[in-house]
């Protein structure tokens, strides 16, 4: 599968990854690699790696190797992440505040400027959410009067589903799905999931092969 | 990648969400269906969902097509699904529990004994818990005396990592890991890595090109 670049799935699902290892880097004060010392470190071949970053242009210098900040935020820029997003979190049950709390913890652009639970009343956020629970009645017309660009979906399968085409309207453009179903969008709009139960079932079928 | 049963890793991941579809494909009382549907419904090939299948014995029926009673038994034994497992989830933050409870939440044998922290006293379960929260330096200890199947990792990455010698030693086998690393185990023992923010970041990414 290959995006409107170019760009495969394998490619895009690995550009997170090395933005992580070039993180950790930084944080030990490592100025340069090589691409097999990355290449070690990851587990990934270094023609891999060489063939990865060509495909966004290159960053790296024959003999040199990767400056990593350069290439970390050359690679954060590919990802997107020098920009801001507006986020909601559709459902206040425990995995929605984790993942709400989550997101603004990563200080990354990621904002949480509201959650939307069928039973507002129900949910007390803690002090440090700094995040109004609204009624999930009130979704349409905030979204009006809001520009959100990811919703995160964390509500049973069957609410999830309905609520695709409230957000479509809406202007969102982005869901983060933790839902236990597979969501249908329109073209113009992207859904990654989390399937948490899957992952763990995936774990358990290892277990035992 | 093959595993040892030469089943490739593309197909272990398809397997959960076959049990997925046909789970609720149950819900709806539907007792069969023909790969046709439930390739439609999955958007799989007819062929691959046939292909998948019949690496593990076939189980549908010229023209009659697959009892989905049957089947969603049979690849939740195949899933590992037939048995018991104790877990343990290491830390106690916002992401541990929601995962803590959401496993037990599902009610598939996935069975959560015990949390460690560093500060157990800082965290107060909510009573439909029912799981005790202990020090983290018990946790060797603990793992001599009980027989723990998974421990889910939500702690930082550093401890992570050195959690890794002790669930070795303890022998626990599964991992599944939400820290913002990847773990090095031996051969013996497995790695099913969570990465939220990689996940988020994919979603950014698509939403930028």
């Amino acid at each position: 599968m290959l995006d409107n670049k170019g760009i495969s799935k394998a490619v895009i699902n690995r550009m997170p990854r090395y933005y992580r290892y070039l993180g950790s880097l930084m944080e030990q004060g490592i100025v340069r690699i090589s691409s097999a010392d990355l290449s070690r470190q990851m587990n990934v071949t270094a023609s891999q790696i060489r063939q990865d970053l060509n495909l966004f242009g290159g960053f790296g210098q024959q003999g040199y190797g990767y400056n990593v900040g350069h290439l970390y935020t050359e690679i954060g820029k590919i990802l997107g992440l020098d920009r801001e997003y507006h986020l909601i979190v559709i459902g206040a049950g425990r995995l929605a505040r984790a993942v709400g709390s989550y997101v603004g913890f990563q200080k990354r652009g990621f904002r949480v400027k509201a959650y939307f639970d069928r039973n507002p009343e129900k949910h007390t956020l803690n002090r440090e959410d700094e995040v109004p629970i609204h009624s999930l009645d009130e979704l349409e017309s905030y979204l009006k009067d809001n520009r959100i660009d990811i919703a995160v979906i964390a509500v049973p399968a069957e609410a999830a589903r309905l609520l695709v085409p409230v957000l479509d309207r809406g202007g969102v453009r982005g869901i983060w799905n933790f839902a236990h179903t597979d969501l249908d969008v329109p073209a113009y709009m992207t859904v990654q999931s989390v399937h948490l139960s899957e992952s763990l079932m995936q774990l358990s079928y290892k277990l035992n092969h």
